[in-house]
């Protein structure tokens, strides 16, 4: 029995055997082929062989999927023919073709492409003498054989330091006939190129290039279903999440060409601004050009519109004369051509319903369509074009929720390099993009130079190994930081994205030295006060000063962020510490704080002495004099916070951090806490000595603080419960969570809270007055998931710690991840770095289970999120499906995260209702 | 409607209400007299109140019960009253009565008692009148009122400081008296401090002693349900795991008198010897005396058989003439009640079918029994009788691996201290009980002292802050370890016990001065050379030398350990990274290795020099030059191994620890190091700074180096595989099991597994021979355990790696618990120290998981365990319920757990059996 299901589908003339549905079978390319023609477009005919044979292919192998399609690719080939009224293999009026892959998601550049195939040494001159063009055919005759060469005869250089094979040939040709440039070769020194190659191919391969059409054609196909296969292509499809078994589709599509004199030309368009998002037809073209020529930048392409070709003079600085006569847009050379693009244009857009990148050739007055795409575009772009295609109609409110990236808001938010500065600026490095925007400043390599110097109004970057909470202040000074070790979630990076400050962490190769106080990059020597210059959304680091320009937030943006609320079901809070961040943060949408960690108040000024005090303090008699000193300080800070959170719930974390963190670890810092504290430097350094731990992350922190020193929990308790009241005087309402870190028993959450409520009902007698407020813990240990249930019964909320939860599911220290976690990422050991992207299958398990179990024994249990992947759309995504009440992230990504809460509904109310919306999945390719 | 059931049990004249099995309701005590009743012994008459009665005390108070079991007790009074022949309350022939507690669990000195109750002025004078002996009268009168006072009345010394205010009348009437001991006050003496007594009674409570017999009565009754939940109380049921539902009984018995003059004694019998397990019928008795006497140690109590007697006077130097005249064994002076003695200790033996604990009174020539129970006994008598009641008939092969407690085979396996020697030694101070023995050395304080003076034929213990690998050879030429950090998991604490050496650890009260070479405790100060024994069963440390006894193993421990594999479906394997570790195993029974680390066979000569060559490389050629010199030693050292345990599977662990381990931390070590590479300091510190990590737990160790550095894995493999294929060629039978360390995620396990079997592949192919091995992996992190179904697609077995996976789970570091982990321990927030006992609801649960997910994916996955655990019997019951395969841990647990393995066999199948073994609760209180 054989299979005698279709495998390849033909279009051409209007007419086409798949369309856009079918991307899976036939690939993105091959599908819109096939709509075009579907649609009237004027596409060249061709034909699509289905991705089902990519399978087939790596399954079964060459000669059965030969077999298996050769009747079927005649067949089509003998359609093309007629449509395109010539024959593939004809010595006089041959039928080139290109093969193309084409898979579901664009891979762009991943895998092989084989054009004019068909040429060889009789047809080439039946085609130069029908053309009358023989250079431009045995330009296109020499190019093939090198493309078919590399690609289907594997004929490539020995090693990285040989040269190509190919180039050699053409370079020495060069020498003989003292030319500089390819296009200064004669038609008969192509055609002696043409020899050559042959010969080199034949000594190589010990064969004759192979010269018939069919042969060629066989080869080529095979080739592309090869290219799936190959290393870049596996490596992409890794880094992007593509499943291999997806496979490609083979596209053979007629040769169009622009190049064949002044009624020809090729060019890309768009349907609307890809920078701005503005609904403006534009894009560029060239006369007498081949598609390759527009990419390599050899000519300057012409704008199409004559709108763009004004302005785009104005700013390269070329007056109107010039520009008419040397660069006119299509509008003017083909206005009939480019009336017809434009009107294609718009119904593409129409019909797909999104911005759409076409390419185009025009061969001898002739319009070809050769794709049609949904466009890249910027962050503004996307959200301009959502909100706008909305107000059009074009879209429904939930479409262009879900066509806008939530990731890409970032560029919107932050400052950026002005573009033609940054050209100019030499690199000196990367790092991690710890935290986005753009940043320039003198280069600071100690927080209270940072500090001095911003007072006396200089900028500058905070340049350091790694910065710890001593560095608060000085981060605050700072325009930016930088720092030689840590990764993405680094004190400096999670600090830094809290403030919305540009921030680049774990920058390796440079060397920092704090006495000398120079930076070292390579080569170059930067010292204390030259300029530097980061950007923390690529991670790079450049030497001097670039000027940035702000960021400026659109009523589009704010049209989008009121759309949100009318899906979302999950909240939005805020990672804050400090008024202002909550103040922000509310700007931007946050419903509450969902993480306020009261241990970064301990660093400014008096506190942190009162703090050392209470560290230093031999017994509880001690403890208890310095946390009186701290109480009015903390409660204050506190009274800021939640008035500037007033009527929503502030979750207020009790103290986290090991004790030691507090203390200074350089021995400048010991000595003059010695002498602040009254101390010999010895007795100091002996008590830090004992506070040592050999893996603080696992050590005595968190609620283990707070039941071994039962008076800091009741003083931090007493400082929230007091400024809630002392705001309620003042008829301001609040909400305080009071939440336990670093549980991991039942009994030891039962503990806190005992002492918490004590506390609590203490200062409500003392004041006569009550407040509502909850007691609920972390979930940032793996065992508080595995016995939640438990837990729940004394704790009224949870909050996933995922930062932590993420350290101890994997065992990762997240200080320790750069020796081996780029090499997991690399080669493939993890999908993504679990610190930013939930790992759902391992942590998220357990934050599944957690959920379960604590609303198994109280149904009312609040579930929220508060590590850093409380800001990232897919791990958003997935804590809107295990039940998640809300998310908690730093002041700057809220709006993200009120976009990917919002989506998260939609795509969860989506998956009950029908698949309507066909376009989604393009979504992953913008 | 009253509820009718019974409330109140009454026993005597060889009829009773309860039996042995009502443990549950009357507890052991009650229970215990009514089954001699049952048995036709001699028991005082009296009555037990339920164990409900106790529960309804908590819950509804005094009244509630009071009315509820009134009219019984009543009752039961009247039939004590008949058989007794007297009267209570009576003035001249008054019934006196004891009223003591009784759980189902043997809460020694727990909870309160009270003697002689029903006397007051009158009844004490009558019965002065009637025994002829006030001075008794009045003495046992003025007791009764000292305990009731404090026991019912709380009439106690205010505070610590303060004197008890019943003893201080008795000083200061001794000071009036000018007498010094008790026994000197005469008859009106006691009369008077009886007045005084109830004086004082008067004055502190308001009221008068009550002088009621019934008041008397409820007030005990009452004041015993109180003792159940005092303070120590509450804390035994805690530390030995006993639920506060059980309640306690009340037993009130008719008193008898041992002190009644020469025809009366009281006495303590054992059926067998409590010490060495021997069948021989002992115990001790003094004549005319009550047993707090024979407790108190005022008089030195005789011995009841004749053989005993004799062996005592041997011993104690005493000449026969002296012992018959002044300590006549019972079966001289009574040879009657002996023989009756005996023979009811015989038939209560056979009944219980287990060794009896009695105790006895003689009141005029009638012998009472008062009390039996299971005897406690030494590890080596549990074994002797175990084996013994086995091959007597008493016991099932099965019964009698029950009646082992497999912790207690401890003490068969290593040295102890004589016993008269340490009564007399000093303690230093105390440290945690990490390696049992006992151990006296000279103090050295470096690993390369203890050799060098070991091999000078010193016996020394070394003395250090903390213990790293490079210690190893001092760890093994010294007689003992002595740490003052780190807990019972603790770098030093597991290879000691690995090694069988005593070790104690965390002594936090040790000062420890490495350069002046002394160790300071309190005021004392040891230096170098100095005496020191420390016992690491107990964790005391004292103070110079005390000779030790070594252990020796009885036949009986032999038949003991046969019977286990009668029994046990789980092996017992050991943790060994030496030949003659695995050899000492495999004598105690192991049955394969289950884990032998390779990291620490690097630490000797010339291979650290070769693995600190491989960390310094600059690049994979240099560091596969430096294993190129390591792999021979590896080789070698892996074949000595291999052949150890010839036939047996070995598990070999690839390399662990984070590569900073195999560096020295101090100065001068480095500099050492520096020159012995040849390089400079400078670049050594610097090199070693850039490997420094901030929780090494969670860095760049396990499969992380594996992967990152696969040469290393590549050296590891083809040495255990030429290891095995030169041993093949020798006719010697391996079984290498090739582990994976620290996989967290299932590509990490098939990346590494593929390095493996590549290696593997290639050494066969060189060899032109194959052996079978396996691969498979740690279950050590969290994440593992989650997705164990994914790894099972290439692991062949799972060894839980519990240490670490307890780690990771709670998040906590084992080296920095000592400032929680003691606190959390008594204050019930964990039950156990989760690195000595498995915490089962937590790391347990993921176990069960990790267990299920992987058998689900591959049914013939071979499970084991390898952390510290494995050697622990608790924790062993526990693997052997969720299917696990073997168990591995130190040689010297070896013992312990085919024990258990064995109980936990028994146990699991008894489930399904019915419960037929009922003195099997008792094993408890052992």
């Amino acid at each position: 029995m054989t299979d005698t299901k279709k495998t390849v589908y033909t279009f051409g003339s209007k007419k086409a055997q798949g369309n856009a549905q079918m991307k899976d079978l036939l690939g993105g390319k091959g599908a819109n082929l096939c709509e075009m023609n579907l649609l009237g477009m004027p596409v060249p005919p061709g034909f699509t062989i289905s991705t089902e044979m990519c399978a087939l292919y790596s399954a079964g192998g060459r000669s059965i999927v030969l077999n298996r399609i050769k009747d079927e690719v005649q067949t089509a080939i003998t359609e093309m023919e007629s449509q395109m009224g010539n024959l593939f293999g004809s010595n006089t009026e041959p039928l080139l073709v290109s093969v193309r892959s084409g898979s579901r998601a664009s891979m762009p550049g991943m895998m092989d492409t084989i054009l004019n195939l068909g040429l060889n040494d009789k047809s080439a001159e039946g085609l130069a003498n029908k053309t009358g063009n023989p250079r431009f055919v045995w330009d296109s005759y020499r190019r093939f054989i090198q493309m078919y060469s590399e690609v289907v005869l594997h004929i490539k250089p020995l090693n990285r330091e040989a040269k190509n094979p190919f180039e050699e040939i053409i370079e020495e040709l060069k020498k003989v006939k003292n030319i500089k440039l390819d296009n200064e070769f004669t038609a008969e020194d192509l055609k002696e190129i043409v020899y050559l190659f042959k010969s080199m191919v034949k000594k190589v391969s010990g064969t004759d290039f192979p010269s018939d059409p069919w042969e060629q054609l066989w080869g080529a196909i095979t080739a592309v279903f090869d290219s799936w296969m190959n290393e870049r292509a596996v490596y992409y499809r890794q880094l992007n999440n593509i499943p291999e078994d997806w496979g490609t589709a083979v596209n053979v599509q007629a040769m169009v060409f622009g190049n064949m004199g002044i009624n020809s030309a090729t060019g890309v368009a768009f349907t609307r601004d890809a920078s701005t998002g503005e609904n403006i037809f534009n894009g560029e073209y060239l006369i007498n050009a081949q598609g390759e020529d527009v990419v390599a930048g050899i000519r300057t392409p012409q704008q199409i519109s004559l709108e763009g070709s004004k302005r785009w003079a104005t700013s390269a600085g070329v007056s109107e004369d010039e520009r008419f006569e040397k660069f006119p847009s299509l509008e003017e050379t083909m206005p009939k051509i480019f009336k017809e693009l434009q009107d294609i244009g718009l119904r593409l857009e129409e019909h797909y319903r999104d911005m759409q990148d076409i390419e185009f050739t025009i061969q001898e007055g002739q319009l070809w369509m050769l794709q049609t795409r949904n466009g890249k575009r910027t962050g503004a772009a996307m959200v301009k074009m959502s909100v706008e295609m909305f107000e059009e109609g074009i879209l429904t409110e939930k479409e262009a929720l879900l066509r806008v990236q939530p990731e890409r808001l970032d560029e919107l938010l932050h400052p950026v390099f002005e573009k033609n500065n940054l050209e100019k600026a030499v690199v000196l490095g990367q790092g991690l993009p710890a935290s986005p925007g753009a940043a320039s400043g003198q280069i600071v390599f100690f927080a209270e130079d940072a500090v001095k110097w911003a007072e006396e109004g200089k900028t500058v970057v905070l340049v350091r190994l790694e910065t710890s909470p001593e560095d608060l202040k000085g981060m605050v000074a700072a325009q930016g930081i930088l720092t030689a070790r840590g990764g993405m979630t680094s004190h400096a990076a999670v600090v830094a994205r809290g403030m919305g400050k540009c921030c680049v962490s774990g920058a390796e190769s440079f060397r920092i030295n704090y006495k000398t106080r120079t930076l070292k990059c390579g080569d170059i020597e930067l010292k204390e006060g030259d300029w530097i210059s980061l950007d923390g959304s690529t991670g790079k680091i450049y030497k001097g000063q670039i000027t940035t320009t702000a960021a400026t937030l659109s009523g589009d943006f704010d049209a989008l962020m009121n759309m949100t609320d009318n899906h979302a079901t999950m909240k939005v809070r805020t990672n804050a510490d400090t008024p202002q961040d909550a103040e922000a943060a509310r700007r931007f949408g946050a419903q509450g704080i969902g993480l306020c960690r009261t241990e970064h108040m301990f660093f400014e000024g008096d506190k942190i002495k009162a703090v050392r005090e209470m560290i230093l303090a031999e017994d509880k008699v001690g403890r208890n004099a310095a946390l009186a000193k701290l109480l009015p300080m903390q409660r204050q800070d506190l009274e800021g916070i939640l008035w500037a959170m007033e009527g929503l719930p502030v979750t207020i974390r009790l103290l986290d951090p090991p004790l030691h963190e507090f203390v200074p670890h350089e021995e400048a810092s010991q000595k003059e806490m010695a002498e602040e504290m009254d101390i010999s430097v010895a007795v100091l350094q002996e008590k830090i000595r004992t506070m040592h731990e050999s893996n603080p992350m696992l050590g005595h922190r968190g609620c283990r603080l707070g039941n071994t020193y039962p008076e800091i929990s009741e003083m931090q308790t007493r400082a929230i419960i007091e400024a809630a009241l002392n705001l309620k005087k003042a008829a301001i309402k609040t909400f305080p969570e009071i939440m336990i870190p670093l549980t991991g028993t039942p009994a030891e959450m039962e503990m806190q809270k005992k002492i918490v409520n004590k506390t609590a009902e203490q200062v409500f007698r003392e004041y006569g007055q009550r407040i509502d407020y909850k007691v609920g813990t972390m979930i940032e240990v793996p065992r508080a998931a595995l016995v939640a249930d438990k837990i729940a019964r004394s704790a009224e909320f949870f909050s996933f710690g995922t930062n932590d939860l993420t350290q101890m599911t994997f065992g990762y220290s997240r200080d320790d991840t750069g020796k081996f976690l780029p090499f997991y990422l690399e080669n493939g050991i993890l999908e993504n770095d679990p610190f930013q992207v939930l790992d759902q299958k391992g942590v998220g398990q357990l934050m599944k289970m957690a959920a379960a179990k604590g609303l198994s024994e109280r149904p009312d249990l609040k579930l929220g999120i508060c590590g850093e992947h409380g800001g990232d759309p897919s791990s958003i995504e997935f804590c809107h499906s295990i039940g998640i009440d809300y998310v908690s992230c730093s002041p700057f990504r809220v709006p993200i995260a009120r976009l990917a809460a919002a989506q998260a509904a939609i795509k969860n109310h989506k998956q009950i209702e029908s698949e309507s919306f066909n376009s989604q999945p393009e979504l992953l390719e913008i």
